[in-house]
């Protein structure tokens, strides 16, 4: 489908804002006509100009854009006074009459929340997959193809990044993508060092170096708190600093009783925090049954391995040797999609009151299962079977299958003797996590939806064929396609361009932000055991950002443009990670410690004392390391915070200086006068030749009050300079001596 | 000096606002004269009025009130519009001309501030103490007696302070100590609980019980919680949230060079944050020669005692026993204080910009040198002495003070092996310092000063009497004693009441809550020894808030008021302690866990890796429900934060209301004539006949823009209903059959 006449680079997408598709196939047409015209009603009713088209067989597309001027205008004023009022910017906003959307996400914004906000707020209310808009499956823009292509062919001749790049990736996506892009920059661009340091040591260290895992755990403490500086830059340099302070509520929230709010006079349903708290407590049965479940599925599949590829010793040992692998394969996605499903169900039962809110707490629940199907297999390994091998290995053969009649009792014995434990094990596993896991993925992840699409968009056209007109026509393949529909002939090569996306997977950031998550895990947790991990991550990352690009433009709906002022709750899981990997980098450090060989299976050489030592000073030197570098970092202030605090700074004293600047001009009058004392101080005390008359009378009548007779004995300040200059004159030794 | 007649009540400072305390001893008398003349000029400059009276022999007594009523409102206006800007409060302050005083304090606070503040920010620029006015030793309001005086007999009656009472330290006393007052009160309230549940453990389960020592720590965490929600309850109480975004510059920066800011168009000393850094890396040395030199004298006193009570017999024990008790008392403090001085010269060195950084830094290196001084003794006790002194007893005697002549060698010996341990002692010193050390803490406080204070005042007087006039005079000590200075009648007991005032020491907050904090330590720390620990506290800080109060009343200057909206660092201190709390409690249990007795010096009854592993398992638990907690407790909100949100946001509402508004009464015309569709969708296209026949000629001319085209399709949404419903009707399967 490749088109060989470049489209007009402007108005490839004919200028069409959002596509709405409505889907009328679960309803009978006469409600579906009924809808359609509340929809398009609403729409116009906020400023939207329409265009219904056909899209699939049981679906209508309506694009919609912006085509009044003052709605848009308004739209935006309003948005950016609530920015406004809630800090994110500034400055006041220039007046409505002037307001234009200052890049293509910011119009795009600004509309898709005029579509979806409610009435009271000044929008449509369209409410895609939800409530009485059930029917609207997806509100999306259009992708800029050209803008696309040019980015991809741009970044595929680069290094890293520049940060015109990222506003490009802002400004066509978003912040919240903006800030994905940014965050995997930074941690490539972080990468480099370990990388080279890492391929060092292993050319001249080996694995298990304690310089290397210092060096890697304190390169995690400074890149951590890089990226937090990192993100207050952006989030400054893209003017959305303290956005999530605006909490957009959940349109899912239950509230259990309405409330009359007397301070606001406003009715806003309720859920006690403390009820929501013990429902939050599931979590911990949650966590538990994830761990025992997850868990239970990889020892068991870790035992059978090991039973067969290095104690099992009959028949058709090569075939069961891929046992495990299957085993694993299979149950490890259906468990864990199991458990996402369990985790967003109870997640939905905690009835948030916001979207933050929601998506924090669903996104830690989901670390924990990630963070067990991950890291259990390599903990396992190095911490149960390397140590413990030839306690629990002659245990694993419960079935008796070394002893069956097809191998002589003494042979099994004699096989079960010879049992040695694998050494290079726990390395060949880290390896297949941080380099052949990585691959896998990348494919699972790019190139296999591309198959599914297009198979998926074949079969449609197979369906199409089949049921629409039985007469293939002679005019090739392609026009046949398109002209099952009445389209225009001018607009057939983009309704096509349009169906194809409408039919997209929707693009989810949490999800690429996931996989980097986990991925800096492993750097983390198990680099010390190979330390090319870098190197194998570096190369990735760089292959990552660019599919990643591709992913989102040529797979996904090009996702409406959300703001955001950070990575979220995932900062907090890399924060995490890393203090763990202080541990398990000091245990690992320690059970490894003489050797290559690992302490050969033997529990004994292992002291418990001293690896719980090693690990007490090992995470409470990370501890205060953190500390420290938090400490420092706190001390350098990016470029754009600073620019952000000087412009706070000047408005602050622009209106100060405003109410000094009068006040002096106020007090020019008064200093003239001001030369001459005396006068100055009558109109101080407010005293006339009159008023020291009548003071002289008050003096000896008891009316007056005495506390206001102190302030009578000195007249101005001259005079009590001069009181003043008595007593020091008096009290001075110098003039005694003199006298 | 009892006054028999109680004052005016209202009058009984006469108006005074501060005093401030000139000192000419230093200089001659010409340069001061002129240096006072210069002072008074200034005050009246910002519209202060002044009164002079003699001091003592070397100094004048500057009187200051604010008379004329606009100048004060400018200031306070000023102060305001500060604020505002800086977000301390949220609503635009009331004009200029309106502003009056809320509270005492902050009229204080104005007034200290137009005084202290340079002349470009619209103050005097007095700054005591420092440069210019090096000889101006004290600015100081008054103390509010009959206040004073009702609330000390108030708070006697009761139990806990009300929320009023706190409102009443804050206005009198300003911000900053209230909230020392409103710690101390809240710290109070939740001992209740430990003391009771501790006295209960006491009864029925002796020391080191497991369950007494989770809940404590469980407290200790949930009360720390709990404070910090308290202090931002207080901090929209007393409307201070956020002043610590405004930090006052120190006067003693010294900026290594001067840059012209072309952001802010102003020049700015500049001290590079790198070179501070190397300066705090000082820190550390500084931290492991505080630890060695305190530790060696705790360590070596600990050990002469242990020796002496324990191994030695010989002659003179009785009065031995003394001589490290001497050594203790007699060095540790004179160590502190050197340690104190070196660490203020460490943190005048890191040379910090604001006032809030330098006190921060300087409480932390203060922190580190009262951790050793309190914690180490019952450290080395509980960790050193108890497990391994049978190893290390017999080392001690290495002056072979037990062999000497008057004992035989025989006794000497039996006298050796017949040592075992003090298994009370960890108990017996815990109880020293959680109830001994406070009461003697309270009388060093408290009743000393007082008599330093009286006996200062006699000495002054004797002085005076043996330069002055030699003839004491018929009329009886007292008012000899005043009529050395030429003071109205009238006047005389009011200024000597100043002058004693003026003689008093400064007082200083972060003193009383370093000591809160230290207290709360050997909770957090040692209390599961003897469960009885919060029952001493409960009762010592019944005693403390009062005679804390009575102190700054009596024994103190009346501090200026200053904002605050938290304890400060030593909440982090809070926090530190607690976390280390976890580690000590349960490393108390495992070592004592057999018994009453202790491991009886033995060391090979402890097993290093258990008890390691205890510790492990002790702070992970602690780490994991603090993070609960703080979840839990972030879900609560105070009532006064809920007031300040809901303003905040009625303040959002009503601008947004403002813009919605103005937008659906520009639209009512348009809906008007919305009802006719047809009408409407001209518009919106901006299609009139005219441009209809102009469209349909270029229709097929190329001129037009394709996209464009795109939208003329449809004219108006009901256009664009229409040829939806017809797709739906023909798609629709069900019309399908009927057809």
């Amino acid at each position: 489908m490749a088109s060989t006449v470049p489209p007009d680079p402007v108005h490839s997408n004919h200028y069409v804002d959002y596509v709405i598709r409505y889907n009328f196939g679960d309803t009978d047409s006469v409600q579906a006509t009924e809808q359609l015209d509340r929809l398009l009603r609403r729409l116009f009713d906020v400023g939207l100009q329409t265009e219904v088209r056909q899209g699939d067989e049981t679906s209508l597309l309506v694009f919609v854009r912006a085509s009044r001027k003052k709605s848009l205008k308004r739209a935006l004023y309003q948005s950016r006074i609530r920015d406004w009022l809630y800090g994110v910017r500034n400055t006041e906003p220039e007046p409505e009459s002037s307001a234009e959307p200052q890049s293509e996400s910011e119009r795009l914004r600004v509309i898709y929340h005029l579509i979806t906000e409610p009435k009271e707020a000044g929008g449509a209310g369209i409410t895609p997959k939800h409530g009485e808009w059930k029917s609207i499956d997806a509100i999306f823009p259009l992708h800029d193809e050209d803008m696309n292509r040019q980015c991809m062919k741009d970044w595929s001749r680069k290094t890293f990044l520049s940060p015109e790049d990222l506003d490009q990736i802002k400004d066509t996506f978003g912040e919240s993508v903006g800030f994905y892009f940014a965050f995997l920059q930074s941690y490539f661009r972080f990468l480099l060092f370990p990388a080279l340091f890492g391929f060092s040591c292993w050319l001249l260290l080996g694995s298990f170096s304690i310089i290397y895992t210092v060096v890697n755990c304190l390169w995690c403490i400074i890149f951590i708190e890089y990226w937090k500086r990192q993100e207050e830059d952006y989030s400054c340099r893209w003017q959305t600093k303290g956005v999530s302070a605006v909490r957009p509520k959940r349109r899912e929230f239950k509230p259990e009783r309405e409330v009359h709010d007397e301070s606001t006079d406003e009715i806003r349903g309720v859920f006690p925090a403390t009820k929501r708290m013990y429902r939050q407590l599931l979590v911990v049965p949650f966590a538990m049954l994830s761990a025992v479940a997850l868990g239970l599925i990889i020892a068991t599949c870790f035992a059978i391995e090991i039973f067969i590829s290095e104690v099992y010793n009959g028949p058709l040992k090569t075939y069961l040797i891929f046992i495990p692998t299957i085993l694993l394969s299979a149950l490890i996605p259906t468990m864990s999609t199991v458990l996402v499903s369990i985790a967003t169900k109870l997640n939905d039962y905690e009835n948030y009151e916001t979207q933050p809110a929601y998506d924090v707490a669903l996104t830690q629940k989901i670390f924990v299962i990630n963070f067990i199907t991950s890291y259990l297999p390599i903990f396992l390994t190095a911490f149960v079977y390397v140590p413990f091998a030839s306690l629990i290995v002659p245990y694993l053969d419960v079935f008796h299958l070394t002893v069956r009649p097809f191998v002589s009792k003494e042979d099994a014995t004699s096989l079960r003797t010879e049992f040695s434990i694998d050494p290079d094990r726990l390395r060949k596993q880290v390896i297949y996590f941080t380099v052949t896991a990585q691959a896998v993925n990348f494919a699972m992840e790019t190139i296999v939806p591309m198959l599914k699409q297009r198979l998926f968009r074949e079969y449609k056209d197979y369906n199409r064929r089949k049921n629409g007109k039985s007469d293939p026509g002679a005019d090739g393949s392609e026009t046949k396609k398109e002209a099952l529909f009445d389209d225009h002939p001018d607009e057939t090569k983009f309704l096509t361009r349009v169906r194809n996306e409408a039919d997209m997977e929707d693009y989810d950031v949490t999800e690429d932000l996931r996989e980097m998550c986990i991925q800096f895990g492993y750097l983390a947790l198990f680099s010390p055991v190979w330390p090319l991990v870098p190197v194998s991550f570096l190369i990735n990352n760089w292959v990552e950002l660019r599919s990643d690009f591709f992913k989102i433009c040529m797979e996904c709906k090009r996702p409406w443009p959300q703001r955001a002022d950070t990575i979220g709750p995932w900062l907090e899981s890399l924060g995490f990670l890393s203090w763990v990997g202080s541990i398990t980098s000091a245990a690992l450090l320690y059970v490894f410690s003489n050797g290559h060989e690992g302490p050969n299976g033997e529990p004994t050489a292992i002291r418990g004392w001293a690896l719980l030592l090693t690990i007490f000073f090992s995470e409470h030197i990370y501890l205060m390391a953190r500390y420290a570098v938090r400490a420092a970092m706190s001390k350098l202030e990016p470029a754009n915070v600073k620019t952000e605090r000087t412009e706070r700074y000047m408005m602050r004293k622009r209106y100060l200086e405003a109410t000094v600047g009068a006040r002096s001009s106020d007090d020019e009058g008064d200093d003239d006068a001001g030369n001459d004392g005396k006068d100055r101080s009558m109109e101080v005390s407010e005293i006339t030749r009159d008023s020291l008359e009548k003071d002289a009378r008050d003096w000896s009548s008891h009316d007056v009050d005495p506390a206001e007779r102190f302030w009578m004995r000195q007249k101005g300040w001259k005079e009590s300079a001069h009181v003043g200059a008595n007593i020091i004159k008096v009290a001075d030794p110098h003039s005694k001596k003199e006298q």
